[in-house]
């Protein structure tokens, strides 16, 4: 008799509920977003589904509505009533005995939660401590998938040494991005981030970070920095879609500037907020 | 109220079985491991134990007693009554709302099948027919992790154009190993495959097929190939938990000596049964 066992209980393959046998699980089969809702009003829906819509095409699952999407983020937005809200939805390649290679007409699995964002107006006003770990993530970080061990084991490392964000190093010695946030740096009049590669998520909040950065002034520049030039920076900021721009005052134990959040850093918060309302 | 969302039902996510937030959907947190039995009798259950050991410590799960893994292995298999089963088993970090750094006292979760193992005796006497494909996985390919996407990516294309499965070139043109397999050639006397690094699976198959190399009087070569090399070797061959030695005689579209399974690769298998037996 074919079996599975959970924890020390067993129970017939055939009786086992679907959700152990997701994808999800086995493979990171799959996809996900994170979209935030800011004072009641969910903030650049259409981008995240656009991309989402592009992630699962890009490992081809298949027969996704994305209209339906959009109607179940609305729906249980609505139905949770939390005007600040996290949503998070993923969709998996679906349930099957494991095996790599699954039929073509399997039924994806999606799943979506809203939680209440945390207050991070303290984190804001102080600014976070972040630390330089070895991108040691797949060569198609540009896709939003369910891999995300050396993420974790990146921000776990940052986290037990007090950082709030592990900023990730490729063997070039560039840095790529954040464990789970887009990374700029504020040069004199420059506005610093990595170019939109394979190595890279296209971030949302990143895209709005540099129209911000626009809008006050500053010159763009899409350029890899190292982590040397990180620490001589004048302002560091993460962004990231639960808390947009999160200014960085500590980079590998060194003070950035007075150790403060940067002048720009907050005018791109203000800007960046301009567009949330 | 914070909810949940299983395609269109909404639950309280208070009452979220705690399997929906299961770090290993989230994030591929966890790693695994294939075992199977011959004629009733698990093959080297203690080398893929500690191997398991071994990793769930490169990724910082902590507190996992092998004893009970063994046990829960071996009751399982009882429990089944299957004579040659393939059994899978993994452990994530725990179920927790969705956070890349958790507590570190979260009560990892431990999921097992034991399925049949489909009669392969006709794929061994045919061989098979493999693709390479970009190697896009991550830099620690020594550690068997739940973060299996570029695996599924590679496989499902090999299947698609008739391939048992996908053989990884990295960047520098050099063969790592299969999607699923360590991937080996025969050339002239000499046995070869790519040496352990933190870019290959220190494949349990592997070392017993190497073993088996050794005691039918080949040289070892621990040396990566190029696809040239081994589109042009006498034999190839791969290896894997649940089939063993499998016979590969068409590479890229190009056949292997003959087409037919080799002289050397057909006595591997007959030694590595002495192994097993």
């Amino acid at each position: 008799m074919q079996i599975a066992m959970i924890q020390d209980k067993i129970v017939p393959l055939e009786d086992l509920e679907p959700i152990y046998l997701d994808r999800g699980i086995y493979f990171g089969d799959g996809v996900y977003e994170v979209v935030r809702s800011y004072d009641g009003r969910v903030f650049a829906l259409e981008e995240h589904l656009q991309r989402f819509a592009k992630n699962l095409s890009a490992i081809e699952i298949v027969g996704v509505d994305i209209d339906q999407i959009r109607s179940r983020v609305l729906k249980a937005f609505n139905t949770a009533g939390i005007s600040n809200a996290k949503i998070y939805f993923h969709i998996t390649r679906g349930s099957a005995p494991r095996n790599h290679v699954c039929d073509a007409d399997l039924e994806p699995n999606f799943l979506l939660t809203v939680t209440k964002l945390p207050d991070d107006k303290k984190t804001k006003t102080k600014g976070i401590a972040v630390l330089t770990y070895p991108d040691c993530r797949w060569k198609r970080c540009d896709i939003k998938s369910l891999n995300l061990l050396p993420n974790v084991l990146a921000r776990q490392n940052a986290a037990k040494k007090g950082c709030a964000e592990a900023i990730l190093v490729d063997e070039a010695g560039l840095i790529t991005e954040g464990a789970g946030s887009a990374f700029f740096a504020v040069l004199g009049q420059t506005l610093q981030t990595a170019p939109l590669t394979c190595n890279i998520l296209p971030s949302i909040t990143r895209k709005f970070a540099l129209e911000a950065g626009k809008k006050i002034g500053l010159e763009i520049a899409e350029k890899s920095l190292t982590p040397q030039q990180a620490g001589g920076a004048d302002e560091l900021f993460i962004a990231v879609t639960t808390q947009d721009i999160v200014p960085v005052v500590e980079f590998d134990g060194k003070l950035i500037g007075d150790g403060k959040p940067g002048r720009y850093t907050k005018l791109l918060a203000q800007e960046f907020h301009a567009f949330t309302s």
